[in-house]
């Protein structure tokens, strides 16, 4: 039936459309089904119905469809039912069991990225994945589609380099090292990052505290192929697009499908145009991987991808029973990150961690003994000086010094009260502590650890500094710490067990 | 963080509240978390983002939730990261494959009633249902909890009969008779129906062709008190609301999990307060249950399910390979049914499957016989002395008959290309044709099939009258049929196999 259009300034994600209840019923349309409105051109929406907020023989939809069916305000569309699209029957193949073809998947993608999706059906798509997985050819469909929807980069080296962590570990400043080092070696490395999700300190966090990470395609392509390394935000450049849009369904529903999981990491090494990737896999207590056969088993699911893909895949399984380092929160991680380059010996995790990693990369490229070349490359000033080339192309000062990054000034130490071992450091309690302080956000807010694992402890001896850039904030970290104890101390007896406790 | 409220009249289902992207990072929440609201009361509600809807300090709802803070337009509320409810947990629980608790379950009912979860969430739940499923003791008390959530009848007598069709089956408009047929022989059947969703017209849209069927709780109880029958629309009580919620998640999806479906029914007349339910299946190709194994898998599991919510249920498997009697859509529908109450002799697919559904009853009711007893009912003219009595306490004409009724003025007859014998009628294409000359919302609208299944057809005798409101919709239904045939025509040879198509 013909309709009168009228346009909205309220954004909604979706293609939809307000439609009244007796309209609906003579297009024979309800809430959640598609109707096609023809114009001189045309397009496909979801129906939202209402008998409250528009009278009969009006349509009314957002302002940005307006392109898309040529239709000036008050003039007339033609609204008609339309069926289900092919994209919402895979959905439901895939609720059934079945295997997915290369088409079904890339249909899912494609409509996804148009918003001709509603979040009730990517909804029923995650939960659908999450339940039945998919096998390794459909993730590897599903990952070209992602990159293939975005665009896709290259560069004058044909041999890329990307580097990945599955993060997870709290405090994990070692990107713009490893970075610095393979590019001071002649490699290329475009490294782009994300922001914390659910973490403390995504890696996006804290560079952008000492330069700029929002970059276009063509700048990063231009540093990247003068200097060999970049350290950017992936999210200001339009890589595997979809990923972002899914992310924030998958968000709320607390789940993080396998097949999603693998193919949001590997479509975006295929849109940087990575033709070899190193993956970090931090493993332990309190982090995403707890043990090393689950660890295992993502190393091979990424090879296994990867060489669908057309990608050299290794994976780094590192030690993430505690935070790695001592700082945690963006500027506290910057000045630490940055020291290391600078030449300072402590914290040795992050050093140990940094060049094993970045010699994984460096073998793959042809140079023998990685780590030892790494290692050799950090300590002679040379991966300082490509850091300071790369912040200086993202717009940093080339006077940048680990001292000049001041973090938040209200700060509390926090301190044992006994004597003892660091026992545990439980990583879920220093991420939600420094987030509590205010961290990513506030770029001054976090952690310094005094201790780490198995050192010990005096009475009374400071464990842990918290830094906010408010009072209300310091003492709602102080708070969390009492109630979600970050660290523990105990003496060599551990627990004494009785025949009494035994009976217990 | 102490935000400035104000309150919007864009009415969303959910209980959601709009954010600055700044303020959601301050508070530590992103697109589709949760917030708790603190003002002199307090509620928790889904997260949306935005940089351009509002400025940072603002929190924008919509008017219904003023009651939920008490905090006026301009007052400051408290806005504070709330953690996944125990609701969400359970989804998740679910979608592991795991069996619900009672509480559990409940918990999801409790928090789709009060909209405190997102659609999302709906959907992930739906669709973990339909894959996982739920044990028969999972949906007992999913049924009570979506019953007990609503408004529970009580009538003056203790044994409260109820019969539901499972539908799918065009022109099955028997209810209104099966209801007179029991009224009449003494026994309670307050009968609550739908209006079409799938279908093209449901026992309330053709009943309200002729008295009111948006009655009251109260109004109900009087009239089934006093007639001992009733026609009324389930809609306009607050029967199993949350069922209705969760059919507009379902509607888009195209999916009706087996735990969703039997709790649907069943929680429904556990509201109505019935305590004896005779279910009729209708079973043939083309509709919901295609199959005899199909039926009898539905029927013990509803004989199950009744057993465990305390109530007596049995089922009629009927025949549905074609449509019941001759009429499709509201008001030939209505005309139909009436005149079989007037005593007419045909159709006799209404008659006896009307008077074999009320035979059930009535033998469960202690009357022996049952099948006869209902057929004398009907012929004797009290079933539509009943009937009558029914209607006029429903607003509808004492003095009603069914050729006051006339459908559309717009007709098309549809006749046979060849002479042969009726192979094939299809239901689906027959409901999609009444669906495109307008039912169930244009009243006239609907078709008259001439012949069923079996009978003899010579060349050009009319085989179905299409009837519509206007010539748009006549002609939309007339070219519709062109494309899906809704009879097939055969000679008594159907097809000749040959060694030639054999080779094939």
């Amino acid at each position: 039936m013909k309709l009168k259009v009228r346009y909205s300034d309220i954004e909604t994600p979706e293609l939809s459309v307000l439609l009244h209840d007796d309209d609906c019923a003579e297009i024979g349309v309800a809430d959640g089904d598609r109707v096609a409105l023809t114009g001189p051109k045309s397009t496909v929406a979801l129906v939202s119905k209402s008998d409250t907020l528009l009278q009969r023989g009006v349509v009314i939809m957002k302002e940005s469809m307006e392109p898309l069916i040529a239709v000036p305000e008050g003039g007339e569309v033609e609204v008609t039912f339309s069926p289900i699209p092919d994209s919402v029957r895979a959905i439901r193949k895939k609720m059934d069991g079945e295997t997915l073809t290369r088409d079904e998947i890339y249909g899912v993608v494609m409509d996804i990225l148009e918003n001709r999706l509603s979040k009730i059906e990517v909804s029923a798509w995650l939960t659908s994945l999450y339940i039945n997985g998919m096998d390794i050819d459909e993730i590897a469909h599903f990952t070209r589609a992602m990159a293939e929807t975005g665009d896709i980069l290259s560069f004058d080296k044909e041999t890329v380099f990307d580097f990945h962590s599955l993060g997870g570990v709290p405090g994990n400043k070692i990107t713009p090292i490893v970075v610095s080092i393979v590019a001071a070696a002649g490699l290329l490395i475009p490294k782009t990052s994300s922001r914390a999700i659910s973490s403390a300190c995504g890696t996006s966090d804290f560079v952008e505290t000492f330069c700029n990470v929002e970059l276009d395609a063509d700048t990063l392509k231009k540093i990247a192929n003068t200097s060999g390394g970049i350290f950017a935000w992936g999210g200001s450049m339009n890589l595997a697009p979809v990923d972002d849009m899914v992310i924030k369904v998958e968000h709320p529903l607390g789940i993080n499908p396998r097949a999603q999981m693998l193919a949001s990491i590997m479509s975006k090494k295929l849109a940087i145009g990575a033709t070899h990737l190193v993956v970090d896999i931090p493993t332990g207590a309190g982090t995403k991987v707890p043990t090393l056969e689950v660890a295992r088993a993502y190393a091979r699911d990424l090879m296994d991808l990867g060489e669908r893909i057309g990608m050299h895949v290794e994976c780094a399984i590192t030690y993430a029973d505690q935070p790695v380092g001592n700082a945690v929160g963006p500027i506290l991680e910057a000045r630490e990150c940055i020291s290391i380059l600078e030449g300072a010996q402590h914290p040795s995790s992050v050093i140990e961690k940094a060049c094993d990693c970045a010699g994984i990369i460096l073998e793959i490229g042809g140079i023998t003994n990685g780590a030892a070349k790494a290692r050799e490359i950090l300590k002679s000033g040379e991966a300082h000086r490509k850091f300071i080339e790369i912040v200086t192309a993202q717009g940093g000062s080339p006077d940048l010094r680990s001292e000049d990054l001041v973090p938040g000034k209200y700060t509390y130490e926090i301190r044992s009260s006994k004597s003892g071992y660091v026992h545990t450091i439980a990583n879920k309690n220093i991420v939600g502590m420094a987030k509590a302080a205010g961290a990513p956000s506030d770029k001054g807010a976090g952690l310094f650890l005094h201790k780490k694992k198995g050192q010990r402890v005096e009475q009374n001896e400071p464990l842990i500094t918290v830094y906010a850039d408010n009072e209300a904030k310091l003492a709602r970290a102080v708070d969390y710490a009492r109630k979600y104890p970050p660290m523990v101390i105990e003496g060599m007896l551990i627990r004494h067990v009785s025949p009494l406790d035994a009976r217990k």
